[in-house]
């Protein structure tokens, strides 16, 4: 199949594939450990049955599916050489505490409808029952990660982290909020932990990594278009931090003899967003707060906070840490406190490779041609020829996958820039453009991998 | 007995009460819900434990103990006349959490202590089997008050206030932090909700109430002395405060999009600190600080903290409290935020009787003559012409007891002004002292209400 057979196709199956990809959104917005709100962590019972899901949705497209050693879900399309590399295209099912119902989910169910549009049966000469193959050179393979918020062990990414083979075993101690290890969750949901190098790929099985996903942010909706090239992810660091004071009774002790923790740690917040709110492409979010021993009437003696920093650029982030735990040091000294921390996170900035940006922008640009648009209130408002490009300071699967090949990423609008809540959104117009725009990308790289 | 007669007792007694008071206060602190440190709170199975051993010394010291409807352990040492009032000498048994182990607690031995050496047996004519009875027109009464510190439900004073009979039926829906309601645990420890009115005692049935503390802060310690006169418990209000903003993901919103409570929270905690250490006498705390969702990569949408309030006089520690909230209000519409408010206690300052301050004046005087002291360290450093009166910051029972009788305090000196802490402390001698100067306030107490 060539982008141009891809463009003759009935427009309205975009439709029909974007309208499944959002009721499955909400089926799955179902599958949650907190009734009334969507809550779904790594290895939970929640994880299981979205995995099966997600499964027989693969299966039901045509793919060949199994469950990877890190609990990812896969499902494979492959080429007509069972030899051949795959090009991978996905995201992760698993989501934030009370989260939205599209972030990394959307991209996992457009995944699979790109794939069903996109196969090939030889029914011609052998029947209607012969298995669907990759028309390119190149598998296609779905993936649903297991694990990229890392709501549960604080560690993000560990789905994707364990297919590109860059697993730490340390991380097995990791535990979460009740004191369960991340080894004895993978034990109770199946896994074993012994096995988790299996789930590494090697990058000579691979084409690279396309990935759609909401834009985490306002910049498509302000600028009035509905479809974005990714250049890079942010680079991410996380922090938990820790600051000791003395515990002191509320009312006998006098503000000169306080030690107060709480007070130290609120400075600390109000310093990291001043420092980093006057950065280009610097953002650093407090998530997490706590003060013990946590009485009405106790002075805090110590409190804990998180740090997530982010920047388009790794020097610059790290220049920016540099200055935030100068003015942690001044404000703990003048205040009689102690402070430390524990890096919990660290990724570089991911570049997506020119050829999967250009892929995408080629899929964009068939797609918003006027005329081939599904929704016509947004035909001639997209600017085909240039393509939105932008950064993305959220963090994606793509960061892990980075490792071992090639990243592409396509952004969809998202109205009102909200995510990691249950506003979250993305129209049914907009998706049926990014399962184009998608399909057309893997369609233009198919082109470009038999050109080469 | 008369303070004279109790003058002419051999120092030594005073010294092996208080090594008994020092060792109990040892034995209790090992009763506790979190091991390795203190935590006693209200209606857990560690309330009833310290209670059967409370009432085991007090029946040791001759008094008759009942456990009232409100969980308080009380101990009774009538006078001749069945009918006449009772003195109360007590404090109480519950602590903060990771507490240490004087607070309250030292109070209620030493007033165990204070009625064993007190009480008169009729034995010179009718044997030694008699039972024990108050030298003075009135009985003499030990309370082990069963919570104060309100470390469970928010709510303190719950014990005295049941006493006082200004119980608040709403407070049995109150919570502790695993959502058992404060009458779930009533039940659970044995009470009957429907009859903590049998609690309540009336102002006739009572003379005064006493109390031995230590001070929980760093004031007698620089002034060199061991005891001194409280004058008033400060007026007290707590609130439970909450910020509500929008949670968003931490990556994709810009600073100008964010509606971040946990800064909202920080700047106000900060703007506590700020405008309470430039008033004289009011001190603010926040002790209690979450942040929700509370992960790593969401902005919070909403942050709650307490506030904890105290004042020597009602009306400057409510100006206060006005002016922090409209500190509150600008913050919080700056920052687009909403904030609002639950006020959980209440409590106006407690001006202690002039009566009770002259014989707790009178104790101390008669007590640190020179060579009374039992610690002859403290010989001299003491000023007994002018004992030292101080304003207790810190809240006790007799702030609820106050509203159905007088009420008098004493304390002693704390070495390094630490209270609610592991590190609280006071000396073996200082107690000794105590024990001398409450018992000698007791016995002038009861020449007084002879004369009148």
């Amino acid at each position: 199949m060539t982008a141009a057979r891809l463009g003759a196709l009935d427009p309205t199956v975009f439709e029909l594939a974007a309208r499944r990809v959002m009721a499955r959104c909400d089926e799955l917005a179902r599958i949650t450990s907190t009734p009334g709100a969507i809550t779904r962590v790594h290895l939970s019972p929640e994880h299981a049955r979205v995995n099966r899901l997600a499964a027989e949705w693969m299966r039901e497209a045509g793919l060949q599916t199994r469950q990877d050693a890190a609990g990812n879900q896969l499902g494979l399309l492959p080429a007509a050489d069972p030899e051949a590399p795959v090009l991978m295209l996905g995201s992760h099912l698993d989501t934030v505490v009370d989260a939205g119902r599209y972030d990394g989910i959307v991209g996992v169910l457009m995944a699979i409808e790109v794939v069903r549009l996109l196969q090939r049966r030889d029914d011609d000469t052998s029947g209607v029952d012969a298995p669907a193959r990759s028309p390119f050179d190149f598998g296609l393979e779905v993936a649903a990660f297991s694990d990229e918020e890392g709501a549960r062990f604080g560690k993000a990414l560990l789905g994707s982290s364990a297919v590109a083979g860059t697993w730490d075993d340390a991380w097995w101690e990791l535990e979460d909020p009740d004191g369960t290890t991340l080894r004895e969750a993978a034990l109770e949901f199946g896994l074993d932990p012994g096995r988790v190098s299996e789930a590494a790929r090697r990058p000579s099985e691979l084409v690279g990594y396309l990935e759609a996903h909401i834009e985490q942010g306002p910049e498509l909706h302000a600028r009035g278009e509905p479809l974005a090239v990714v250049s890079s992810i942010a680079s991410a660091r996380r922090f938990q931090l820790v600051v000791e004071g003395e515990a002191r009774h509320a009312g006998g002790t006098p503000y000169d003899m306080r030690r107060d923790a709480l007070l130290g740690a609120s400075e600390a917040a109000l310093a990291v967003e001043r420092i980093c709110s006057t950065q280009h492409h610097i953002i650093g979010t407090v998530g997490q707060f706590e003060a013990f021993p946590g009485a009405m009437n106790i002075v805090p003696g110590e409190a804990r906070f998180s740090l997530d920093l982010r920047g388009e650029f790794d020097g610059e982030r790290d220049r920016v840490w540099d200055q935030i735990s100068r003015e942690l040091d001044d404000i703990m000294g003048r205040r009689r406190l102690r402070w430390h921390t524990r890096e919990v996170h660290n990724a570089p900035a991911l570049f997506c490779a020119p050829l999967l940006q250009d892929v995408v922008g080629e899929g964009i640009r068939s797609t918003l041609v006027p005329g081939s648009a599904v929704d016509g209130s947004i035909l001639g408002s997209g600017r085909p020829e240039d393509p939105t490009t932008l950064f993305s300071p959220a963090g994606h699967d793509g960061m892990a996958i980075g490792a071992i090949t090639d990243v592409g990423m396509l952004f969809m609008r998202n109205p009102d820039g909200v995510s990691h809540h249950p506003d979250e959104a993305v129209s049914l117009g907009d998706v049926a453009l990014g399962i184009r725009a998608l399909a057309e990308a893997v369609a233009h790289l198919g082109a470009e991998h038999r050109r080469t």
